[in-house]
């Protein structure tokens, strides 16, 4: 049952081992102090929009859940959390409530509590063809479609037939009312596959890279022979790379998330290009210690992000993006390899 | 006694350690993960051919075993799941028996069992003398001439007059009526060797890089004073380098060995440009465990390769020539500094 | 209480681990040894003048304390040594007095204590207002404004309104009667920053980057919630980094500190460009073992850069920025990637 | 007493931790493999010769003793084995004899048990004036000058003035019958020091880089305050650096020595570029195991050195030196950084 397997998937992230061993590569990314910020930290402004909702800011609640009666009590937290804050939250695949309408209340669940903040609905591509359905069961600011090749790949019952994804894609993005957006879920997406993507009609790009939950851990723990889930624990391009060969290749809006823990990483992937940041799994373990540690959670998140805006002087997301930063180590060997230059964020500022 | 010392070699290799400390270089080579594979990972077709012959994936047993009663056991079990899987088969090296007729049957037993296989012979260069009656001696596809000067520099019983080595594969070339490949036992061969070889008639190269079974180790074990093979534990050019170096600099046929412990490494092997990859040690040890045993070993590996295959989105091993990958650390150093281009593997899937 | 945080700082930084955790930087940084020196040893001549007065040694005691009756003590002792030795003190931050003028004999007591020293004043950049009547205190040879936007963004009373500093700067120096430093407390001085501190009119800069005292380690101590203070530890331009580009980017006097520990680094940071080198922590932590100890340590440090003189064969401070030396790893990727050439230093001596 | 210092440094050396920490640099160097040497282990050919004297192998025994009546049996188990193997002896400074008479018989022995060996003197750079004395003190082949800064600086009774050494050894050169080598003790020589002295009429240059005995941590044994040894145990440049430095430098013949332990090590200096190899502290430590022990440790040393020669297909020195070789990590970015090119070592084999 998928209902069963998504309620199996929450209690396996918050209990066990579930996250990459390999790193984000935002240690990586060493963002250039400023001793003269000439900006008052208490009026920094993260406020952005996507998608043409507003942010206070730039972070989403990445696809979580949905679809198991006990998703129900996790998305009202999330949504309150996102609505007091009006920052973004993803649901859950939709597939479960398509399937079968009467757990749509463990998605719609989420608008009632957060009725001005941005809804993002969401879909694996393999179910692309419910995406109108998806899109019509509530009220949607968005629909994530989710690229999830590797825990399809690693999964006993996955499905690994990606063939004509991208023209379905291009089909969805027509049939679809409502923004269609293109997610990964952990193992990052290339700076050719996000051209590709943008072609094809999809209006944001969530990176979901390599160094925060993986599927490929997941699935280790669910299946007997973990040898499978193992060799392809690490597999993926890390969030850092990620970031700048998305940014560096499309137009469109690009949430980086896949790892990110704390402010400081959130104001490297922004300063890296990132339009927004997401974050899935430290949200639903916060989520489970209350509604109070949850808010608690973002403030201070919110708050560290201030700090690193402050200490390289950017009052708000644009000048961000004008900062310096340097690019060290694998992240650094990577970029370089793939033809992408890193020279470009170190002396910016002065240019 | 050289029967004797065939059956030490299989005790030790099997209960020692008797591998490389340092790796094969493939933790340095990182395949770009696609978010969008566009392939049907069930139909994912790993077939070839090699010298003539189909194999329905790229894989090889490399020389083992052959010479002493007890190898005959061995062979036939391994015979049987090559035929089984229709993949290449190695024989140890046939000296024993041409010398001793007696002991034929020893190698003979694997055409028996695996009558269509992809079946090589073996003999080391300082026996090259006795290539044409090692080619006639059964149904053989290929000859497999062995280049081991790192074991016979250690051994106190080694051959180490190498001279006319190349001019004497010429000959044997000539005079042999089956295809001649070339392979290293585990210290590498270098682009430069591999261009000698090619002109000489050689018609494949198995480069057998360092990362696994190291010949000095295993001497290491069967001598006394043990300072000599401890210091040359770790001599060799590694896999991953030997790989990229032989298959930029030559047009014939390269196979991948040394170190290859699961198919997540074959296919990073063979998108650095080989087109069959080669194990030894891990399919004696497996060998040994029993029948089912060693053909769940290549079932797994197989499952492996197509997870990979499918995450890069190659349906075959042409497209798999043409996908990212990114060599980073050590390997690239060498590389770089040996004048072999890296980045042309980084973005070749977008030119 | 301001005074009674100085107290509180005094303790901390001698009793708890308040250091960065990443390191300075100069582990990178090899001088050239010489094997033919050509220098008399004992004949080593450290001496060199700023800001008008002649020193020793290059050396600065830098900020401290002042604003505590436990302060003076401090100070005596401190002002000393610095007189025995004809070396540069800097004092603490005066607001403290500039507020309360009874306690100005803590800061006073040094000019007592150290007639002909050179003595630098210190206000931070917040209460750059009370610069005029900083200077006017006592006999000062220059006052130093400390930028200390780390500590202010995370301690909770902090000042994080740092907008029109840089003109506040040009307005001081205007205003002020003796020559105006600018001086970070630990994280560091980007070129970019030491170029608008020039032009501001700045007399010379300290650049006191990352590698020693973290002012976010002393605040993780001083606060209850501690992961701010841990997340920001390692904030910062590592000194060697940050001289290299400070001294690459002004022709004003360049003070290098933060970390530095011993006479080797001290010479390594003289070598990458500094006219003079600073230290706080390991002075405060000598100077409570008592005078002779304090005066010890120095005549050590002293000895120990001589040594490192002599073995580059350099008998002066101006042939030490003759000689070379290679900056290797990280701090060499760090300024690759920020434009600033390395290899300048590498073979200077021959040029 | 000079003669008693000698003692101490003898039983300093062979019972404490005297080397450096930071090794040779030789792992950063790979010896490329060759699967095809070409060449007859059993026939290489290692001799060479030196400042007029055949040598059987390229190897001397840097300066160890003499001038202790302990010497005088150190320095005939010494004599006697190089005598055997025909190789080079180095003997310790003359000083102690120039000085005292009676103690030239420990020095005199050498030649006594050695009459064809090739026999280097020795005096340090401080003591130039003794050296026509030194050279007539027994029949010499050449006279070593050491240049010791390290151990000069670091040692409370050292002589640090060393103005006009270069100089002094012109003259030095000019006045003495027999040829002059210049030699470090350990720290090496870089490519600049090694053409002043090149243009001052040295005949030829011991490296003695970093790697082997530190004359630092010597000095932190003997002394009471151990802190400057400690901070210079490390001080120098390593001797594969100093290796290439010097014989890209000058062309009088090159002496790599310095913490070379293995016949491996040693045919990696010789590929560097040098034309032999030395080794102090190793020998002493065998001779102090009895004659048959020094003599095992040539015997295999040599062995390594002929596997390693035939494994990159090498039949004599002068092959050596056009075999392919990989220069990796931090000596490659020592070497970058100083101007020296390290690709012409990667692929000079088939230009
Ligand atoms: C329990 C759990 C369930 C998830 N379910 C979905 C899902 O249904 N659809 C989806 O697109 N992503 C899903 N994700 C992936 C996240 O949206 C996110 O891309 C990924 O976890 C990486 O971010 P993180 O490291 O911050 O967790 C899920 C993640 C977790 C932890
Ligand atoms: C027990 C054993 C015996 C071998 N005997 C031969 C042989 O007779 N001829 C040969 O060419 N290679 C021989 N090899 C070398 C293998 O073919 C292979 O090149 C090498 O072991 C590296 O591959 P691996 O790391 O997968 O073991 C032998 C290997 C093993 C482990
Ligand atoms: C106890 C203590 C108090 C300090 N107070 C001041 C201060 O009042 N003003 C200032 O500019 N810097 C102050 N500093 C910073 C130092 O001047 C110096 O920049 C910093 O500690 C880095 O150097 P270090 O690693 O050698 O300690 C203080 C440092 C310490 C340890
Ligand atoms: C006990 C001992 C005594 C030495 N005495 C001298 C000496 O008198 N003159 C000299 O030039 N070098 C002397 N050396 C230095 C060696 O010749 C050599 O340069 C140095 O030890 C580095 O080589 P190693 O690492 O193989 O020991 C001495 C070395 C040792 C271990």
């Amino acid at each position: 049952m998928i209902s069963d397997r998504k309620l199996e998937h929450l209690l396996l992230c918050t209990h066990s081992d579930v996250e990459y061993h390999k790193k984000t590569g935002f240690k990586d990314v060493e963002l250039v102090h400023k001793a003269l910020p000439e900006v008052n930290q208490e009026e920094i402004d993260l406020s952005t929009s996507l998608l043409g909702k507003e942010l206070d800011a730039p972070l989403i609640i990445t696809a979580i859940t949905g679809g198991h009666p006990a998703s129900e009590i996790v998305n009202q937290k999330l949504a309150r959390a996102a609505g007091k804050l009006n920052i973004g939250l993803g649901l859950g695949s939709q597939r479960a409530a398509v399937e079968n309408p009467e757990l749509e209340s463990t998605y719609t669940i989420a608008r009632q509590e957060a009725p001005e903040a941005l809804i993002i609905g969401n879909i694996g591509a393999p179910q692309m063809e419910l995406s109108s359905r998806a899109a019509e069961m509530m009220d949607l600011d968005a629909l994530a479609i989710h690229l999830n090749p590797l825990q399809e790949a690693i999964q006993p019952e996955g499905d690994v037939d990606s063939r004509g994804y991208l023209e379905n894609i291009q089909e969805t993005v027509k049939n679809t009312s409502i923004p269609v957006i293109a997610k990964e879920t952990g193992a990052g997406i290339s700076g050719n596959d996000a051209q590709l993507l943008e072609t094809a009609g999809i209006k944001a790009i969530d990176v979901a890279g390599a160094g925060g939950t993986s599927w490929a851990a997941v699935e280790t723990h669910r299946s007997q022979d973990k040898s499978m889930g193992e060799l392809y624990w690490d597999w993926g391009i890390t969030t850092a790379a990620s970031t700048v060969e998305v940014s560096q290749s499309v137009e469109i809006p690009v949430i980086s998330s896949g790892g990110i823990r704390n402010g400081l990483e959130a104001v490297k992937a922004l300063a890296l290009g990132a339009d927004v940041v997401g974050m899935a799994l430290p949200v639903l373990k916060a989520s489970y210690q209350g509604e109070e540690i949850l808010q608690d959670f973002f403030h201070n998140f919110i708050n560290q992000m201030k700090v690193a805006m402050f200490l390289v002087g950017a009052s708000n997301l644009e000048e961000l993006q004008n900062t310096d930063l340097v690019i060290q180590g694998k992240t650094r060997e990577w970029l370089q390899e793939r033809g992408y230059d890193t020279k470009i964020y170190a002396r910016r500022s002065s240019l």
